[in-house]
């Protein structure tokens, strides 16, 4: 399963793809869309939505992993935190990729066993559990590779629910 | 000058296309985008995209006008405003629409007068001013309508005083 994670901002949104093949994860792309404070916020969305549509059609995520914020920002960057997620979730329909979404402390629990985990533990774990050599850069991008790596997660324990529940039994 | 107003939300967006000739503002198209809560967000504001696309399409608005919001509501509230807007000017961007943004107080004061004017007197000044029977309805309708004229009105404004400093003397 192929599934494209993402952390949502206005100056930088970060994405990773990441590929899980039995038990093994594997990097498949990931990257920052970096947009100007100068341009206009139209301008900035439209940069980041070509760009994103970019990476769904060269690397075909078959599911899209958002993370979602906590409610405690204030309200003037929430909305434009929003108005980028508008267009994160308006590229996952056009390319009718089940969104799901998952806030900090449930990535950071998947990723590292800690919910409370800190950006370079994060960093440090996305690097193990991918293979890298080293933590992914910007923040943005080990978070949007997180995200994935918890969907991933996410499914395959739902699955094996699923597969205990199918071979009689309830699962526990 | 032909300008499409928008009042963006989650559930219901109201959108209006005013066209000014000469001193007079003529309604060119109006309605409203309603998605379900029960569809998941994605979806909504693909619905919204499509709709606002086709609008766009059709009537070939030079401008568009969005109402911004006050940043008195909730955190919640903001950041889903913020994913419909996001959508809004995306759809902008996408048709080369420069974008201006306009207060709830300075839309009233445009359309009314009173920057302090209640949802029913907005109402009833934009059937006056667009020569309708009754107001539009929902009021989202009235209020995209009214953001329409108000930048309608700035323009108009804009362009006298750039005329009155071509012709020597600074503005008053």
């Amino acid at each position: 399963m192929r599934v494209m994670g993402i952390d949502p901002g206005t100056a930088l949104t970060g994405y990773g793809v990441v590929e899980q093949e039995g038990q093994h994860l594997r990097l498949v792309a990931a990257g920052a869309v970096r947009t100007s404070p100068e341009w206009p916020a139209s301008e900035r969305l439209f940069c980041l939505y070509r760009e994103l549509q970019q990476v769904i059609l060269a690397h075909r995520p078959e599911a899209m992993a958002v993370e979602k914020l906590f409610f405690n920002r204030n309200v003037r960057t929430a909305m434009a935190v929003g108005e980028a997620r508008g267009v994160v979730l308006l590229a996952a329909a056009q390319a009718k990729l089940p969104v799901a979404e998952y806030t900090p402390p449930a990535v950071k629990l998947a990723v590292t066993g800690v919910g409370s985990a800190g950006k370079h533990q994060v960093g440090v774990m996305v690097a193990r559990l991918l293979n890298l050599t080293a933590p992914p850069t910007p923040d943005d991008v080990a978070d949007a590779l997180a995200v994935a790596i918890c969907h991933l997660h996410q499914a395959t324990t739902l699955s094996r629910l699923a597969r205990a529940r199918a071979l009689g039994g309830e699962a526990p």
